[in-house]
């Protein structure tokens, strides 16, 4: 049912902040959700403070600070909540002291750096050229560092046999940390195209491990708790925008945040009900538009 | 509590076919089990028929046989039950007539040859060498090839990011077979190292394709209904001999197999308590013993 008048004052004012997902909410791969710029400006000009938070961590901070200014977005730094960089911030609010066996991107190991805390392991792992038949794993395959106290798995186009290998046997002491950026497990790569996301990794990590991972990205309360309550921000005067029920939606509602579902993305309020039925009351949002740039056009659940 | 000898008697009148699991029962990677070769010939001398039953794919019936050859161990190929050789039989008996894309080791590659069931896929899968630095996915990185009807993920030390983009491109058409060999998570790799079996390159795939891959390996009743079987031999009175509770033992219970476990691998007599308590009744063995060596100091449950 559509807001009335007062209803939307009211909505407008229950905020103070908002945090929007990026990849099916503000654009889908390089192309941006028609009007969403306008909009976010708009919240901005009535005194709104905003946040961006995806669980991609393929990319830096700063890449994304980028990549949001070229799709026509103001974004600065200390705006993005991105999965890369909660990863590093984790560690160094522990204080992290020993080094990281990184399955994922540079993004991730460019992160760690900043908060300088050692690292290895980004980027390509294959064997060495020894013919492919008869092919058998020696030990020398498996070549471990020493002090490593945490693997992280993210993001990683060079996923291999080896590195699962090489993480498995770190995990093997109870005191290394698990962490995964996100447990996503396809991403849409456009087209109707869907390829492997984070989730799929952490998987193959789990199972040969017998470990379950700590998830740092959304639906993990860590940015809530460890980044914007230490800031100073009441988690009740923040909305949550996203689409997808199981990431976004679940992240907002667990601190009380005011919760929206756009339907330009994974989920539609026709999947609310399938939800509800199942008792899944954490994935249903406070309210719910066809896209971010009709958030005029607010409705709320019946 | 040990067996009296006219039970002893009993129990070995009960079965006409034996059949051994090999690494922790037979073996270790390439140790016999002291005693094992000559407890196998004595069953045999007593006109018992054998068969073994391994969940290792890496290898086809043929290198098996070399294998049990070297550690002194009598085998045909017609006595090996093999995933590898299983898997590529199970697409034989469904008269499959597409491509298979093999997300596994060259010994698949081979079987499905044998049967002249078209494949691709085994063997190293990266991208081109284009730097690893802001590496970013293209599309021309999952090129497809047409008229794919199953996908077999088995062992693949080449196990790879781009075989699990290609995998879930092929399960999106749900007409698509998935297959995996087996689904143990670890392998005992020797001095205390384990390494990612079969099951943890499973799970990558099976959350990326949101789908559950069919195991033809043990626990999974294949073999006994569509080789066992067929070739007229009674469930009932086959002895299945194994070290995994949950592979092994699980096997030969569902279809009324005489079931032992064998104390020389990863489950011991101490962990069935525990099974019972949890009500996986499915995981008792009838019988268990310290070794197959100890095959005449058999105990029965109490």
């Amino acid at each position: 049912m559509s807001l009335g008048n007062v209803e939307q004052k009211d909505f407008l004012k229950s905020f103070d902040y908002f945090i929007c997902d990026c990849d099916g909410v503000l654009w889908h791969g390089r192309k941006p959700v028609p009007g969403a710029q306008e909009v976010l400006k708009n919240l901005v000009s009535m005194g709104k403070k905003k946040f961006y938070f995806t669980n991609n961590s393929a990319l830096t901070r700063k890449q994304f600070v980028d990549k949001f200014n070229s799709l026509g977005f103001d974004a600065k730094e200390e705006e993005i909540l991105s999965t890369a960089w909660l990863t590093a911030k984790y560690l160094k609010n522990i204080n992290f002291n020993k080094k990281v066996y990184v399955v994922g991107g540079t993004s991730i190991k460019e992160e760690l750096d900043k908060f300088e805390i050692e690292n290895f392991g980004a980027g390509p792992d294959n064997y060495e050229a020894r013919g492919s038949s008869n092919f058998t794993l020696e030990s020398s395959d498996i070549e471990l560092v020493p002090d490593v106290g945490a693997v992280v798995v993210g993001y990683d186009l060079f996923f291999s046999y080896p590195k699962v290998a090489k993480a498995n046997c770190y995990l093997n002491d109870p005191e290394c940390l698990f962490l995964a950026t996100n447990k996503d497990g396809k991403i849409h790569f456009g087209a109707g195209i869907t390829v492997p996301g984070s989730g799929a990794l952490v998987a193959a990590v789990e199972v040969c491990s017998d470990r379950k991972a700590e998830v740092i990205g959304k639906p993990s309360p860590f940015a809530i708790d460890h980044v914007l309550i230490p800031s100073g921000i009441d988690p009740k005067r923040c909305l949550m925008i996203g689409d997808r029920c199981s990431t976004d939606i679940h992240f907002g509602n667990q601190r009380g945040m005011i919760t929206l579902l756009v339907e330009t993305g994974v989920h539609r309020y026709s999947d609310l009900e399938k939800f509800k039925s199942s008792g899944m009351d954490h994935l249903i949002p406070s309210y719910y538009t066809s896209s971010v740039a009709d958030i005029s056009k607010i409705m709320r659940l019946p």
